[in-house]
């Protein structure tokens, strides 16, 4: 099997123009065949208070009613995506953008849950493995936005973590996948006040200890979370950490492991 | 050679969801290899407004500064690209939503004029013919939005018309192609007050004559200008006129000859 490397960014790396050009230089020094997932950040925010539209938020989460989904759409899948796309070109990367709506790739169904209506939000219910090898086979580096779509015409705003998530899970039939969830800190951290206090690895007992004892926040636990679902779907080597940082080698981030 | 149909649809039909359906539904009936071109409509001018952008135009061109560029690029490329590509999805079409940057599918230049700056608007330079195709060959059906890069990181907003032209233009070389420029009237009309006078077909005497005595006006000139530079460029039959309507054998649009 050859080695693939799927690498999820968040908004604190597409808010700031300077770390998303360090990012973007970074990874475009990566060998082999990888993908990039990125979420939104900021900007769809900043523009829903611009154009009136309120942004809901319940646990955590962001709850999409229509004019949401337009935006996320606008920003995700437009904005964001072709913009990385054309700077990763500029940097002699093969980049294809796409959403899960594209060939397919990713389905999804509105989220049914008993007592939040998560609106237009998107659960995975299946990955479009064969489309995604024959785009990597044909040697694009794949940047995805987190839409997806319910084969029946209606797209849907699925968390980017979910997504990479899944996508190296899909892809872990065919190729020897590490996962990179990267983020502003340097890892896991042991003391949240404490920046340095990077666990080098956590396993899946010591991540329920630090659960239960409030170490591990809800900002972090679906992180965590995605983090053990993609080790038993069989992606090789997970990673929570800083990407540039790593490849700066700075750093080592956290390895996840069962 | 293969067939294979360019199918360029503008604002009238994108503006209008029972139209848009109406023509997803012919588009997804077409046998054969396709790609569809699409502009943006008025949902960009519509979100200037509310956002307090301004939209300049100067000939009847969009003038795009920066805060426009980011608009388009969100509106074409995100909300109006990815609404099609999932609702011909839904209708079991294996669509591909890309922009020029995607795959550096369609490279361009700043637009450099004498007298007016026109911002970040792209005049195309190259068309990746091998990126297309491959794509093509893979049983996607392409979904392009009005959107090019310059190879440097830049985005730019190029002319769907034009992106139509140059994309039958470098397939030629590949397929037999057949280029419909759909737009809301029936074909080229003789008397631009009567619906009901389409030519049957326009060669590029009659068009010149129609052009002195001001039948043609600015709005279909650069239209026709384009039906020519693609039967100069290989493409097999160019045809102006109502898509859906040609579909349902309605009316036979405007066919170009040389």
């Amino acid at each position: 099997m050859s080695e693939l490397t799927v690498v999820k960014i968040g908004g604190n790396v597409i808010d700031d123009p300077d770390k998303l050009n360090d990012f973007l230089d970074a990874f475009s020094n990566l060998s082999g065949k990888v993908v990039l997932v990125h979420g939104g950040g900021k900007l769809a925010s900043d523009l829903s208070g611009e154009l009136g539209v309120k942004t809901k938020m319940v646990n955590g989460r962001r709850i999409t009613d229509a004019e949401n989904l337009k935006l996320v759409t606008m920003v995700y899948a437009g904005l964001v995506n072709k913009n990385i796309v054309a700077s990763l070109q500029a940097r002699g990367v093969n980049a294809m953008g796409m959403c899960g709506a594209d060939q397919d790739l990713i389905l999804a169904e509105k989220r049914n849950h008993p007592t939040i209506d998560f609106g237009f939000v998107g659960d995975i219910t299946k990955v479009n493995t064969l489309a995604l090898c024959k785009q990597i086979e044909c040697n694009s580096t794949l940047v995805i936005a987190p839409i997806t779509h319910d084969g029946k015409g209606q797209l849907l705003n699925t968390n980017a973590d979910t997504i990479a998530t899944e996508v190296a899970a899909a892809l872990s039939r065919f190729y020897k996948v590490k996962l990179v969830y990267s983020f502003e800190k340097l890892g896991v951290l042991m003391d949240a006040n404490d920046d340095s206090s990077v666990m080098p690895v956590l396993n899946s007992e010591q991540c329920a200890q630090m659960v239960k004892d409030g170490t591990i926040n809800t900002g972090m636990m679906p992180k965590t979370e995605n983090a053990f679902y993609a080790l038993s779907q069989g992606v090789e080597e997970v990673i929570i950490g800083n990407f540039v940082s790593m490849e700066n080698n700075h750093s080592s981030g956290t390895q996840i492991i069962q």
